[in-house]
């Protein structure tokens, strides 16, 4: 398996504790989720039907401001899963770095995959990959600019898995005209990423070809119950969305005091470049924090945002020492 | 889409009523379903771990009474989606009538798909598939004629989607064999189908390939937590198949009294040859009452046995009619 964040398993192996003891800042998941409330029995037990799947296509292009065909999946990641089906295998460019899923998920299913640090190298691929705004750094792209490259590549995915708070970059709007795919993950905004739902929005082709890859039950019965609701709370969603700025600024201000530079980040995580993040990590882990460091780069520590004060307090109290 | 059982909203358009008015029968879903409990705010919110999906198989394989290598899917259908994938289309068999999703599955990627009445008809296959007990109508073969029919085919796929009642018919002991790949569904017996839950399990190539098709986080924290907990439960799983052996004779004995005869069934359905399905259908449907009919059959009707008493009551009201 790739290497992840969430891979709470790995923290307790190396520094203890159970599962409910840690802060799991290593995922860029909303640690105060939408609340799941009462789940029926009829959403446990019967095969979801057409009228309940479409009743949640219609709240997420409501959330989404879309009118555009799309398809509830497994997570963003059960998107990418298919992507290798939608065409015969080509040039894959991927703008990097990045989700680590898209490279991997290519190169095992036979395409040519190069990753390209600048928006101009996509260009020619038979499929370009943007995660906008990007994981780990960051970095977004303005619409108008992402449309600019349409014509010039084969598909253009772009993974809106960190967009819900800044919707002025999402291209769901869009999303019908031709070559132009868009992901979104249902679990990191609103905090139930183990509820598994993910949404692709596109032209009515690739659409269909989604639809018939995936079958004809491919989320859960809690998990349409719980997205058509949560995706039509606008007030939680605005909520939210002003919650996790502040929190990102609370998150900068604690790193500047680590002397920790912020290399950049979105509205659910923050990239700080450190000395030595592996050091970094460890003294966070023996107080129970998860962290997520990367292989390649040696000096970048990226953190999610704790949730409850009690959360923010402890994390204040282990960078103080 | 293809014609499936539980198809309720099809129901309510025709005949009307909310969801929860009807007795579904249309599906061979347990309808007293095994106990979700409570479910922990882990299981909704985080990225299920490796040791949480591994404690899932464990429990998967003592349940199935195997060792053999295997994967938890979004269903059955999960696994079905991705049978295409495992090998180059080729010639696919399919013994039949059977559950309508291989035939649709497999055409759709290329492959070339012959629908064969007997066992022996299936030798020489690239894929050979076989539902046992089958569905719609119960017929059941025995592991050593299957296994007999293994070096004659190039992958033999059984699908135990009814087989939890009969583990005496089950190849899951004998699933790591080269070329033979079971399939189990969770949703079916434990009456979870929201849940989306099912197994693959088979020879460790095989099961590697699913997996990387399938990605880091197939099945849902719920699927997974509950899953965990169902699979272990011996004694509920003993009590429900004893449960389901008295319901057969039970509705059996109703179907007589309409002079249907048994055509076959498993120990979630029947299928009853009557003078005219679509209806005895329709005098079900208008007491909200939802079976299953078969276009290629006009005289097959399918029933899924009612749960509580109540059901059952009001079933052999609108029989008694």
């Amino acid at each position: 398996m790739r290497e992840h964040g969430g891979n709470l398993d790995l923290a307790q192996q190396r520094f203890g504790g159970r599962a409910e003891d840690w802060i799991d800042l290593s995922t860029g998941i909303n640690r105060l989720p939408y609340p799941v409330g009462e789940v029926s029995a009829r959403a446990w037990s019967a095969l979801p039907s057409r009228a309940e799947i479409e009743a949640l296509h219609l709240a997420a292009r409501h959330a989404y401001r879309t009118s555009a065909p799309m398809i509830a999946l497994g997570g963003a990641q059960a998107a990418i899963q298919l992507l290798p089906q939608l065409a015969a295998a080509g040039r894959a460019r991927i703008l990097a770095p990045t989700y680590n899923e898209y490279a991997g998920v290519l190169s095992a299913a036979g395409w040519d995959v190069q990753e390209v640090a600048q928006l101009d190298a996509l260009v020619g691929a038979d499929l370009a990959i943007v995660v906008n705004p990007n994981n780990p750094d960051g970095r977004s792209f303005a619409p108008k600019d992402l449309l600019a490259l349409l014509p010039l590549v084969g598909r253009l995915v772009i993974d809106e898995s960190f967009a819900d708070a800044v919707p002025q970059l999402s291209l769901a709007p869009e999303a019908d005209q031709q070559g132009l795919l868009v992901l979104r993950s249902f679990g990191k905004f609103y905090g139930l990423a183990g509820l598994r739902l993910g949404f692709a929005i596109g032209n009515a082709a690739d659409i269909g070809k989604l639809a018939a890859l995936s079958g004809p039950w491919p989320v859960s019965g809690p998990a349409i119950a719980i997205g058509s609701r949560a995706l039509r709370d606008d007030a939680w969603a605005e909520a939210t969305s002003a919650r996790l700025a502040d929190d990102c600024d609370r998150l900068d201000e604690m790193a500047r005091a680590q002397r920790w530079t912020l290399v950049g980040g979105a509205s659910l995580f923050r990239l700080y470049e450190t000395q030595d993040a592996c050091a970094a990590q460890e003294k966070l882990a023996r107080c129970q924090i998860w962290s997520r460091v990367f292989a390649q780069k040696p000096t970048w520590l990226r953190l999610g945002l704790p949730g409850s004060e009690a959360e923010w307090t402890r994390l204040g109290e282990v960078l103080a020492r």
